[in-house]
């Protein structure tokens, strides 16, 4: 399956939570399978902290096909010979969609720090004029994974009649406070390099150190202590004793290591910085008497899934969600997935997603 | 409870694990209550990655008391009205023990990272040269909790005839892959720091941005889930709206920063590099078939105790441990405490500590 990356161009302004707004902003966005006469038919894949649109298929020179392939295609969990697939780079990132290292068009030069925050519902709004621009009045689903639930989610409350179906993995309606410190340490890991120069680096040595710990802390927290036995124990690299040095000894520390600087060479150390401010303000409750009554408005059907040994996302975060949904008499399956990879679960556990998903959205085709 | 921290110097050679070797070398220690004429009612606290001697009362210009002031004291958990307690700053620390920040007596500046490596092995072979000059033949009892739990399984390990009592709280007999990944990323953000300059800061700033950042991390790891949800939730700082801007907003961001900064101002950089791997090489089945072997010349009773919500060294280290003490038909008693505190529960857990310690070792005295 060969695809290419599209862009949305948005002439228009863009309110933003905050107050602010953008002039204008693009969405780099991919699509697989065929829109229906009907239109019925169109199921959007909102993505994670790292991901884009790229999220099945092989372009042109691809050696590895998208980030969630195993997962995206015909027969598969998210089905194309049914749906008509839609992945779309959210706003803020640096896939090809506007963020802070976009020019900004009053000057030209990147926007750096001056790019306004962008929330989960500054996301989902941009993605809803890419909806309209495609001819999609209603998706037959969202769905995604962590911070792709939390689209999904706001998907569900921003807009109640476009939406038929949610189907919520690892995820969760507002950021616990362990959840942000594990946002907020990464951050002040970029702050601390000196490249980062409060977010100036375009003409110069970008933050990569700061960056590589940055996201070295995030794969600690998308595995699980579990995984980690399994996956390294205390196996060492390259000997059978112990060097007592301080070189990577040790395969977990050299697996975090590559991760941490692979992470450098495809990611924008600011746009890093913005995805988590996001995620960091994601809490339907906000400003509401309790969780409860963010889905008021809510009709879509939900499907959330949790992963038991899953500690970024845990599954009572899941649990509260439903909770919420069920005060609103809204349908709603959870399955809390009895799995070893923690978080990195719902990309993992494929075999029993397409399991749920044929069976949850095949209940009502 | 006035108290002096007191050095003790060994002139001798110190051989290390690693087959290096330390031409004399110094420890910080501090001691209260007395010891009897029989000798044999010591009791040796071993203290955590970024403790000290100073484990109760107060020196003459204290604002508050040492680290562990709650459970050390007259009628306290370890009572000092019938015990004679020890604690010792452990070698390759900056509290007043020979570590990376001490002069290198060859060239009269500071070791950095030609200091060698120290393992717990050597930090405890240091503490029982300690012991031979207080004239303590045998300790009554070896305790401590995280890094000291593993000093005093090491103690009773490497030396079966001069312990009588472990009491190891939320601690392991190996360090589990997950834990080592906790202790290489607060490695690599010191590493990440350009004043670090492979650790030879002593002559100008001190990589203090990378170490608060290593210490950051450190304090996520310290709490829990449930604990951060009791201290901080949600609750922003300042204000009862976001401010859409990266400054710390949430309280659980500023408390981080202030511990991360704190911690700068009494904490040396490469000290905190040499105990981390003092740490990941801790496995009592180093180079043995299997845990269970390294216990059978053990002759102390045990107590073992851990905490629900400790994550960092889980239950089941401790039961892993009791597992391989059992093996060898130890007297071992093992209670996993039911708290929401997370690894720091073992310092604030104090009345079920005090109940359990007087238990445990008032059925021997």
């Amino acid at each position: 399956m060969i695809v290419e990356t599209q862009t949305f161009q948005y002439p228009g302004r863009l309110p933003l939570q905050s107050g602010a707004g953008l002039d204008g902003f693009s969405l780099a966005y991919e699509t697989y399978g065929t829109l229906n006469a009907a239109r019925s038919n169109a199921l959007l894949i909102c993505h994670a902290w790292s991901g884009d649109a790229h999220v099945a298929g092989y372009h042109a020179d691809d050696t590895k096909p998208g980030w969630w392939d195993e997962a995206v295609g015909p027969g598969k969990a998210f089905d194309t010979d049914r749906y008509f697939v839609v992945c779309s780079n959210v706003l803020g990132g640096c896939s090809g969609s506007t963020g802070p290292a976009s020019p900004d068009p009053a000057t030209g030069k990147p926007w750096a720090l001056s790019f306004p925050i962008v929330t989960i519902a500054d996301m989902v709004n941009a993605q809803a004029l890419l909806a309209d621009h495609l001819g999609i009045e209603q998706w037959a689903c969202v769905t995604g994974g962590s911070m792709g639930g939390m689209q999904a989610l706001q998907w569900a409350v921003a807009y109640p009649g476009r939406v038929r179906n949610v189907i919520a993995l690892a995820s969760t309606a507002r950021l616990s406070p362990q959840t942000i410190a594990l946002n907020e340490v990464p951050r002040q890991a970029i702050y601390a390099d000196p490249n980062w120069r409060r977010g100036n680096y375009y003409d110069g040595n970008p933050p990569n150190a700061g960056l590589s710990v940055a996201r070295m802390i995030g794969h600690i927290t998308f595995l699980s202590d579990d995984s980690m036995r399994e996956k390294f124990g205390r196996r060492l690299r390259n000997a059978d004793n112990y060097g007592y040095t301080f070189e990577a000894e040790f395969e977990v520390e050299s697996y975090l290591k590559y991760r941490g600087d692979a992470f450098t060479r495809r990611f924008d150390a600011n746009a890093f910085l913005y995805l988590s401010k996001a995620m960091d303000y994601f809490d339907l409750s906000y400003g509401l008497p309790s969780l409860a009554a963010a889905f008021r408005a809510v009709t879509a059907r939900f499907l959330v899934v949790s992963y038991t040994s899953d500690w970024l996302y845990p599954s009572w975060q899941s649990k509260e969600l439903v909770r919420a949904l069920l005060r609103n008499g809204i349908d709603v399956t959870y399955v809390d997935i009895e799995s070893r990879y923690g978080h990195d679960a719902f990309l993992l556990e494929v075999d029993r997603l397409a399991e749920l998903t044929r069976d949850f959205l095949g209940r009502q085709a």
